[in-house]
């Protein structure tokens, strides 16, 4: 039984030729990109190409791009930046931000910082007018994701940029407005220079780049709250991870130039599973107002409940089945909580019977096939 | 013109093979380590091993061993945990730390940390009496590197955690004591329960292992600022690399297999580095008290002055012969500062006349004689 990886949310399968060319570099070009010698030359054009060729792809210049050790390290980078600068103050985030995000702003708070959370609908989404009004005269930081990673909810973030710069028009300290676009990347498209944020942030091994690889998109420089050797315009320190930084800008142009063919069988898939779990008896779509082909969400990523059988069960009998899907995020999967589906207003009986099931680049009708069948059966015999 | 790497204490040619095992490794057990099905339990497996064998060869057990993105990480999460502890406080480190910590000092002070710098004696050595000495009962955090990355000073860690623990003896509240251990481990003997630190940071890539792989030894769980998605006992947020863990474990055990075979032939390298040095009028070591075969310092690390001739000037000439060294630290490489010297008393003259010479795994015999060729040749002809 060959297994079904529906799990590509957590992490992908990475572009071998891809990390196999990385690794070559990796013994070629070893230099330390700061060393002032040949060798370290010769690493530090390799880099350059690489933020290059990256900010092609996010819509920007070179210079705007810093490569960092993931997508968490590019929030947290900028999360705390906050606490360089002036106090009291708030920040602003959306209920539904990933981990990396979330908890750290529950540290902050611990440490006198206003938390402002701001709530989707139903529908999973962020109302821009809802984050407007949140904006106070000392409000230091903004950040709405690109893409939910449980729901696939596609934010309105040019839409979230313009209410909140009207709203802090007339504050004397303008908001830096961040954007986790770590399911966004590869998956839907991504300009960041077009949505006006001051940051965002990446992460390579989502989109099937190397582990441990994220970038971070700043518009003009912050001042940080991490320092060191100075490296990444002084923004991130640490030696830079070279063939890393390599990789993943070539993994990225790798998905921009099969986007509109990926995005358009993940299209496929999407309604094939959202139709699928339409004919088994009483398993529903998460949230219920999504349909096939609905452009408010991001194909790849589709939660989905059978309620009466707990999502963690469903999880295990679909392993146990060779299928690999996840409940919510994996890096909250240990945690008994629904965090993002309780804030759409989720019912807790559906969202504690809820599963994601996300694709990627080599997903086949198969997989999603063999899921549907799985799981009907599983909820059929273990099931209410 | 073969060229030849001297500069491995800025990084470490990889090894390659082991590399290329990873991007196997990354391909085939790709899965989240925090994802629930096989593949992260697969992943989650690898990533275990991979943390017993480093816990083995830093010499404690793995529960107290995390994957960072790197040395300046590590070092980071110990630092910024500070900032979750009761104020006011005073940290102490020595005047020779590593930027990582350095620098990052600097940012604490500017935020209300008292700071205190312990100086090194004029052989790069720090008194574990005068760490002793500054001591208060508000000391959240003491740092002191275990080799330093510019001169190889081997510091009396063990001695320093005593005498801290005896000045700390009647306070509420003990300070952490961390260490730095970027250029020690596969360098000198690391024992991190021998030597009774709290806290200890690795680098993967200064070793032979992947670029952007690090770790930090606890001996007890900490308040980290930086959180997210809980991995890493909630210490270091952010999918774990677990291909780069993997690596970083396999490039650690491989350096303390070949360690007395490679420590050996490094001393008969500084031995004819030191030597030759003595053979080049008006050249010296750094600090000058340095002797061949003298075990205080790491025989990979010697610092070398051509009065008279700036160390950028003769770094430059000496990669123009292909030859590659460094002045001081890679990652403070384009600052006009030589800290660490300046902290031991080295005169100006002789400071900015100094280069970093480092060597490795490979290096030969051919490389010290051709550095110090190029050397007498490029100071007879440049210098006073």
């Amino acid at each position: 039984m060959e297994p079904r990886y529906l799990d590509w949310a957590a992490t992908a399968p990475p572009y071998a030729d891809i990390l196999e060319q990385a690794t070559m570099h990796a013994a070629t070009i070893f230099g330390n990109p700061s060393s002032q010698h040949r060798a370290g030359a010769a690493a530090r054009e390799l880099l350059e190409a690489a933020r290059a060729d990256l900010a092609t792809v996010i819509g920007t210049i070179p210079g705007r791009v810093l490569f960092t050790s993931g997508g968490t390290e590019s929030d947290t980078i900028v999360a705390l930046s906050t606490m360089t600068t002036a106090t009291p103050k708030s920040i602003v985030i959306s209920a539904i931000e990933h981990a990396a995000l979330y908890e750290q702003a529950r540290v902050l708070k611990g440490l006198g910082t206003a938390v402002v959370l701001v709530k989707p609908d139903r529908d999973g989404f962020i109302d821009p007018a809802a984050v407007a009004a949140a904006i106070r005269p000392d409000t230091a930081l903004v950040a709405v994701m690109a893409v939910n990673n449980e729901t696939g909810a596609i934010q309105p973030i040019k839409a979230i940029v313009d209410a909140v710069r009207q709203a802090a028009a007339q504050c004397r300290r303008q908001p830096f407005i961040h954007c986790d676009a770590v399911q966004a990347l590869g998956k839907i498209p991504v300009d960041v220079e077009a949505w006006g944020v001051d940051g965002a942030a990446f992460s390579a091994h989502k989109l099937g780049g190397p582990r441990g690889c994220g970038a971070l998109y700043l518009r003009g420089p912050i001042a940080p709250l991490s320092r060191g050797g100075g490296q990444e315009s002084g923004m991130r320190p640490g030696t830079q991870n070279t063939p890393g930084a390599w990789a993943f800008a070539r993994a990225a142009m790798r998905a921009a130039s099969t986007f509109d063919e990926t995005v358009g069988r993940a299209r496929r898939l999407e309604s094939l599973l959202i139709d699928g779990i339409a004919s088994i008896p009483g398993a529903r779509v998460v949230p219920d107002g999504r349909r096939p082909g609905d452009t408010r969400y991001s194909p790849y990523i589709v939660s989905v409940a059978f309620p009466g059988l707990g999502g963690e069960t469903m999880q295990r009998l679909l392993d146990e089945a060779g299928i690999a899907v996840s409940t919510g995020a994996a890096c909250s999967g240990s945690k008994k909580e629904r965090r993002v589906l309780d804030a759409m207003g989720v019912a807790p009986a559906l969202s504690f019977a809820s599963i994601r099931v996300s694709t990627g680049r080599s997903t086949t009708d198969e997989d999603i096939k063999a899921f549907l069948e799985a799981a009907r059966a599983a909820y059929a015999r273990y099931g209410l």
